[in-house]
């Protein structure tokens, strides 16, 4: 590891706990008692969100005030170090809302080359803490991860495929890829957010998990990048290439032979 | 409570331990290591859906061999007693086979005519257990649940509506439904299964939910019913009708007056 990524990893750490203390205080309270208006609905949420990035910026801004931070809710911050965050205090809203306990804070760090050198994600209520490095192999809470489909020989047929919400294919090219897809899978899962490639990446599913998005911004997939890459995931866009801060589309699976075939109904 | 339903909420307090002890067993194992063959996909949940059911259904017998059941993986045993046990081990498969700890065992208990008297949900991993007892308010882990949107003066443009997911509903007028309705709230949400009456009603929620549900059996929201009605939750059928054991189309709101504007969309 290069030692100007070490130093950001140990604060890495940090911007973890301090969003987690954040989201915990705001978890599963109710907002509108005590008469908050219509127009706050949500409130609740963008709050937890709002405090939770500034808490992280204002850390990284006095450990590394020549960093940039690319992030969900503030305003971009243009750095000069060469190395710049990617931050969502929250990727999993509409879990957050409904009190379920599958969000976390993604914590992504890019050098010069908005290439991803580091990712952490945090479940700041069970919490568990993911955290991948670019060419090391990825760990949750310090266990290296196992990818249990990576060498099997198991197809598209047997998969389980996996969205947030069908909602984010908006246009009629996207549905179209994904009905033909659904025809062709075992089962399918919507909701989980970033929880679907942790828990993926983790070995944790009880059958192999295809996971394809869209309509996605670079802070919902960027510290993911490290930890899925380390632990034998394959994580692209739609037409098979290295995701960069464009991409919008993203497909990761457990193995090359999956990925080659679920591309197919992709590209 | 009835004697004979006071009875059985010891022994259903029992089966949820029962079902509990053997998922915990089976969540998150990779069933696939050991070169599983690729018609035994998912092979590890159906496992532990009959392996927790049928533990559940030998402790009934034993204790009230009178009783009948009705489950969702086994066959159905006609009872003498007058009481039925309604039965599900695993309420939501899919978030259990990606590893997501939000799905539920769901032990509910209909009397002669088939309503709900007694309704259990528990979550293993988090050790969070409901309880609705027809007639009496609600509680999770003992604390009674308090629904914070009861009085609320909000409308359905500042909801969440929530379903598990769109593919539930099947037939063109029920997605045509969804659509209006999706056009008029405030977010929409995915996955989540039983968890996300569990959580509405308990008032986990940033924001009122609304769920919408299709396709469903009845093993899927019986427990669910008496949790529900007993933290004043409105949960009736598309036409704004007592929900039976044929009931297919279910909806869920806080408060009647959300309910009746949900209602003018489904009905």
């Amino acid at each position: 590891m290069l030692p100007e990524v070490e130093q950001r990893l140990f604060i890495a750490q940090q911007l973890a706990a301090v969003s987690g203390e954040i989201l915990i205080q705001y978890f599963r309270r109710s907002h509108l008692q005590g008469g908050t208006k219509i127009d706050q609905v949500s409130a609740i949420v963008t709050q937890a969100d709002e405090e939770a990035e500034q808490a992280m910026v204002d850390l990284i801004q006095a450990q590394f005030p020549q960093d940039g931070v690319i992030r969900e809710e503030g305003k971009n911050i243009a750095g000069k170090s060469g190395y710049t965050w990617v931050l969502d205090p929250i990727d999993g809203t509409s879990s957050f809302v409904r009190g379920l306990p599958i969000f976390a804070t993604l914590i992504g760090l890019v050098d010069a080359d908005m290439r991803p050198v580091l990712g952490i994600a945090h479940q700041p209520i069970s919490g568990d803490r993911w955290q991948g490095v670019q060419g090391e192999q990825s760990n949750v809470n310090g266990i290296p991860l196992v990818n249990p489909y990576k060498a099997s020989e198991i197809n598209l047929t047997a998969a389980c495929i996996v969205s947030t919400t069908p909602l984010m294919f908006t246009t009629p090219v996207q549905q179209q890829k994904m009905a033909d897809i659904y025809r062709q899978c075992q089962r399918t899962a919507f909701g989980g957010d970033c929880f679907n490639y942790l828990s993926a990446a983790s070995g944790w599913t009880a059958m192999p998990l295809v996971i394809v998005e869209a309509d996605l911004n670079f802070y919902d997939f960027c510290a993911l990048i490290p930890i899925l890459t380390g632990a034998n995931y394959c994580f692209t866009d739609w037409q098979g290439k290295e995701l960069t801060p464009e991409s919008t589309e993203v497909v990761a699976s457990p193995n090359p032979k999956l990925h080659s075939e679920i591309l197919a109904f992709l590209q």
